[in-house]
């Protein structure tokens, strides 16, 4: 064990964690159309101008520019019906000077135009004859070659998650597959002799498991899986054998362990025994959340939170969230946030994080954060709030009337 | 078809639609477990108080307040050790003046105490009784039953998505299966002769289908289920089969119609013959966007989204997600949003929203939103953005400089 109780700092302890914690990020090809939300992981350029051909983007006569110039409804100009282009056909034919085609919204410009009258400036006079009544600029209502997108370009962000409107860029290229990171595996393993499975009855001096559910929940929604390994009595046989078996099958392990400092102790020995270099950070000058531990275990990322669920968010917020985006190699994601102002003081100690559960409720149109006032250890203090604001190391608190950054969760 | 071409503003045509579709929300009841995001259906109140005993905040030992008044480490009190509370166990014994109990963190306090002295602030002085050098008050460092929630109180909201904290106050409860909103199920047709599916080459003329994969995650993301029917080729016969099968087996049916005028008539007497009342709006003010057709059909919502990228993903956001949350029953969900600076004066016809794609850009620790001026029929318009910002129906536009909130997507 390198370290013990010396207490760090967030930034200190995510800093000596990451000296350790540089995995690589795993890919696998999957199609295009089930990639929302997935992390792209290599680089995209595009094979193909977008889109190919010139395309007119409304209904109306493809024609050379220059036949229109003076055009008005008084004078307009004449030209010859050169034919039409069928919606999803090659222009079959090019228009020469005085000709025009006929072009649907979407349609090929045929060769020859360089612009499209829309239709409601135009009027046909015979079958083979159209009059124009307004001019047009080269280029004007058409989209041309590569407008959207030039060959060679690149194209979305390594690291970016896939939006609904990326799958479309990329099918608009023909691009039906694409290389992602695969969502790295978290286990949770909750230990303490007073917890007991939630659809079971529960005995005088027991709780329900509240933790494997709510940080299964958080690693789903950092893009993870998660697997549950159960509750595992505090025996050290027990735990060691289950956090063996984590550490095999999974890239991160969260133990929510219980809270009293025996059980701390027993956890971080056996954290310390599941690989090199082992336990690197005890202890976070953090609030809810201080006895909280960072260890890498021969690669692999494993952590012990405490048991108050409240402290058990904050940290899996604070640490390991951002584990999860480096085995995604994902950018790092905006944090929901609003502002509101605070609706009263809050006191904290200068040298340690706060993080304040509050509600936001909106008084004569203005957004507050009303601070939660449940103790870390009640669940209900998480659900009945909104969001978080932090109280940075450097300060001595936070003033009534204040705005403050609400982290929606 | 009981209106044609009367242009709604956008508040005015979801009025009219929501005048004909007030779907009643479907239910299934499912494990807690499997419930993160999925929106709560039926109201809940908690079975019992939590905690259902009095529990230790900290180590140490449970007391009567009363016996450690005065008491200091040059005069401290001396109690006799009653014995130890183990963990996950009722205390079986109670403990008279004068007593102490061993406690751990999260233990049950016996009968008789009402406080927990920290261990730090306790000696222990022979095997059968203790110092102790500072007073508690009644209460200190426990949670008293029904503290986190009382028995009967309601909990959680109908309507809102299940948080994993939400998840953890329900398993908390031992309520390990709620009732959840059905995903609605989504219907996405693409019509046009110049379609062509992304996973073939394309013909000179032809596109590749981009909306319904668009779409589709839009759906997906907003809750939804969604089932493309891939491209159908603009025959009238051809889309009536389709659509019939369409509305029969979804929610809500949209279809991403061909551009030119005559597709999208076409699209307005198809969805016209799909059931009563048919087309309730045909034209939105709204840019870009204008020819979107909002229709409800025996009680299913049909909607014609302009063929342009992205106009149908304004159109989505506008009509069809609210459309979903209607069938989920969900509360508004709060639109991601970040405020930045305008990199640039934009226009706008005062009677029309206007919505204008912007990329989020960081200039001396400043948010900006720089529009992408691309057309609204290029998709990488949509890719190359993060959000949107909005000018309001009675606004002739937004001055460079100005504040704006950009609805990230």
């Amino acid at each position: 064990m390198t370290e013990l109780f010396t207490v760090h700092t967030p930034p200190a302890a995510w800093a000596r964690f990451i000296e350790h914690f540089q995995p690589s990020v795993r890919t696998e090809r999957i199609a295009t159309a089930d990639a929302l939300d997935r992390i792209l992981a290599a680089p995209l350029t595009a094979p193909q101008d977008l889109p190919e051909f010139a395309r007119a983007t409304v209904d109306g006569y493809a024609v050379a520019a220059v036949d229109t110039y003076g055009a008005t409804p008084g004078l307009p100009a004449f030209l010859a019906l050169a034919g039409e282009v069928p919606m999803g056909k090659a222009a079959a034919f090019a228009i020469g000077p005085g000709e025009a085609a006929l072009v649907h919204t979407g349609g090929m410009i045929p060769p020859g135009a360089d612009a499209v009258v829309m239709i409601e400036d135009t009027q046909r006079v015979a079958a083979d004859s159209i009059e124009v009544f307004r001019p047009v600029a080269e280029g004007q209502n058409v989209v041309q070659v590569g407008e959207d997108i030039r060959r060679g370009q690149p194209i979305l962000t390594v690291g970016q998650r896939l939006r609904p409107q990326d799958l479309g860029g990329l099918m608009a290229l023909g691009i039906t597959e694409v290389t992602v990171a695969i969502p790295p595996v978290v286990g949770i393993i909750s230990t303490g002799d007073e917890v007991a499975p939630p659809d079971q009855p529960v005995q005088p001096g027991q709780v329900r498991d509240i933790n494997s559910y709510t940080l299964a929940g958080l690693a789903i929604r950092a893009g993870a899986r998660a697997i549950r390994y159960g509750i595992v009595p505090d025996q050290r046989a027990a735990l060691e054998a289950v956090a063996a078996r984590a550490v095999q099958e999974c890239d991160i392990v969260v133990f929510s362990a219980g809270s009293s400092v025996s059980y701390r102790d027993m956890t971080a020995d056996v954290i310390d025994g599941l690989g090199r270099p082992g336990v690197l950070v005890h202890g976070v000058s953090v609030k809810p959340g201080k006895p909280t531990i960072l260890a890498v275990c021969d690669g692999k990322a494993v952590f012990g939170l405490p048991g108050n669920p409240v402290s058990a968010m904050v940290i899996f917020d604070l640490f390991i969230t951002p584990a999860i985006g480096l085995l995604l190699g994902a950018q790092k994601a905006p944090q929901p946030t609003v502002k509101a102002r605070l609706a009263r003081n809050l006191a904290s100690d200068s040298g340690r994080e706060d993080y304040v559960q509050v509600r936001l409720e909106t008084r004569d149109g203005e957004l507050w954060a009303v601070p939660v006032l449940g103790k870390s250890n009640l669940i209900y203090t998480l659900v009945n709030a909104d969001g978080a604001i932090k109280i940075p190391l450097d300060a001595n608190g936070l003033r009534a009337g204040e705005w403050v950054t609400v982290m929606i969760h």
